[in-house]
């Protein structure tokens, strides 16, 4: 290493190395399930878990990073991605390697092998979150992915995808949350009985979004901002500003009969136009910033 | 023709056949261009494509559907599709032709070539349009199906995108709108300049959606609450009833600095948590539900 924290060895340059096919597999949900590691990919995801990586060897706990493959000219690029990998094992690669180890073309020049990075449902629960976004049997990595980005920019408190859902580190689900994989607890694989009985001992409600729900989004937050601005002293069906979970169906089917059964209420978001529905990602925020604006607020 | 105006012929079994390459050549740009014709997939889009066509026809306007080619297993699964189709060239086909034109690997039993549907950016702005949808230079086809699907949900009177935009006509992109690309007037190439010189004629507002805004979305909508609710007499930057232009940025770059210098006002969507940014469809979202909001409440 010299003073930048750059390695100092010739750079990685054969696509076929054994090595290589190895992070390579990381694609693959069995050699990831094996290995207990996934890939991150690209500047913004690399550099996002190096920061949770530090922050979680600064208390002790286990490491996220394993190992960084980066291009010289990346690291001559963003010379903070070698700062901050300080500590962890960096390689240089050449683009072909690096084209090699991605799911993406083009991973702009660094990956990093990370350990899973799921937290258990219990600690989620007992740290008192007040917002959590809940993903039941969400099939598409893609749109997981985009609801827990959208989830960390509401400020939700956690993640949770129930069993049967697609699995968070999928290449694509990772590309998708632009790095806030890394930015809040996530729960994989959650029971959603488990959850529902968990988030009621603890007063945390339980709201389903559903194209039919009986309440309607608009209807809670204009309650919610009566009550801030004392305009009124109507009752409420549900206060938004309360502790909440909400939970989120699948893409083709919504939420099934027996996740809506366990939900408080249901709750629909007005469609103003023709559109027959909103897509999950779109429906998602609309609910949580509904959620993250009145708790702010409040 | 029988009765449900099914077609009686055999159906359309050779996946090489000249007629489904034709078809199949709408998944490229220069076919498209070249005949004013594209593809929609699958039961929704063509369902949303007929309605149009008939709305189209009926006030005398020019059709949308050139020609439907649906699977016998898909007509018996939803015999309305035929009936909505009648008046329009209907063809049985197998699955294997129906597979060699799409897109898709599975159209889902039926697809249809329309002709292009949108419109004049002219004739948008003389309709006293309320709420409208800008995408400027957005260049990924899922991403601009999105919003255009989020602004329809949340009721926007048009949708425009600029100059050097993806083609909205690009299959991913008709799938990711769900149908809504038939819902709402869409206006394709409009020259930035004269859109927001038209709007400012009409009094349309012009905000850009920008993460590094002066004004911040939520503060419009607590004053558009308060103003509603009576509850205060405070001054806002800019009244979110009032008509509104939100202009959206390409994904990796947001706005350029001479689009947002067209703007009357840059709005940040307030991020909560650790995300760096909001994607676009997940800030368009936000961003077109607040106008939406106060725009119905109004």
């Amino acid at each position: 290493m010299n003073e930048t924290g750059r390695p100092q060895e010739l750079p990685m340059s054969n696509p076929r190395a054994d090595r290589v096919r190895d992070v390579a597999k990381l694609a693959g949900r069995p050699a990831r399930l094996k290995r207990g590691r996934f890939l991150a990919e690209g500047p913004q995801a690399v550099r996002e878990a190096l920061v949770l990586h530090r922050e979680r060897t600064a208390a002790g706990e286990s490491g996220v990073v394993h190992e960084v493959f980066a291009s010289e000219s990346c690291l001559d690029r963003l010379p903070e991605l070698a700062e901050l990998a300080d500590g962890v094992a960096l390689r240089l690669a050449n683009d072909d390697v690096l084209a090699a180890m991605a799911d993406t073309v083009n991973p702009q020049g660094i990956v990093a092998v990370c350990s899973f990075v799921d937290v258990s449902l219990e600690s989620v629960l007992d740290a008192g979150p007040r917002l959590i976004a809940v993903m039941c049997q969400v099939r598409d990595p893609g749109n997981a992915g985009t609801v827990l980005r959208a989830a960390d920019a509401a400020g939700a408190d956690a993640v949770v995808l129930t069993a049967s859902s697609v699995d968070i580190y999928n290449p694509k689900a990772v590309r998708s949350t632009a790095g806030s994989l890394f930015h809040l607890p996530v729960v994989l694989g959650a029971d959603i009985g488990e959850l529902v009985a968990g988030c009621k001992e603890r007063g945390i409600g339980i709201l389903a979004a559903d194209g039919y729900g009986t309440l309607n989004l608009d209807k809670l937050q204009d309650e919610n901002a009566a009550r801030r601005l004392g305009a009124s002293a109507a009752s409420s069906a549900y206060a938004l500003e309360a502790p909440t979970a909400w939970l989120f169906g699948n893409e083709a089917q919504g939420l099934s009969d027996s996740e809506l059964a366990l939900a408080d209420h249901r709750v629909a978001v007005p469609v103003y136009g023709s559109a027959e529905s909103l897509n999950l990602g779109t429906a998602a925020t609309v609910c949580l910033y509904a959620s993250a604006r009145s708790q702010q607020a409040s």
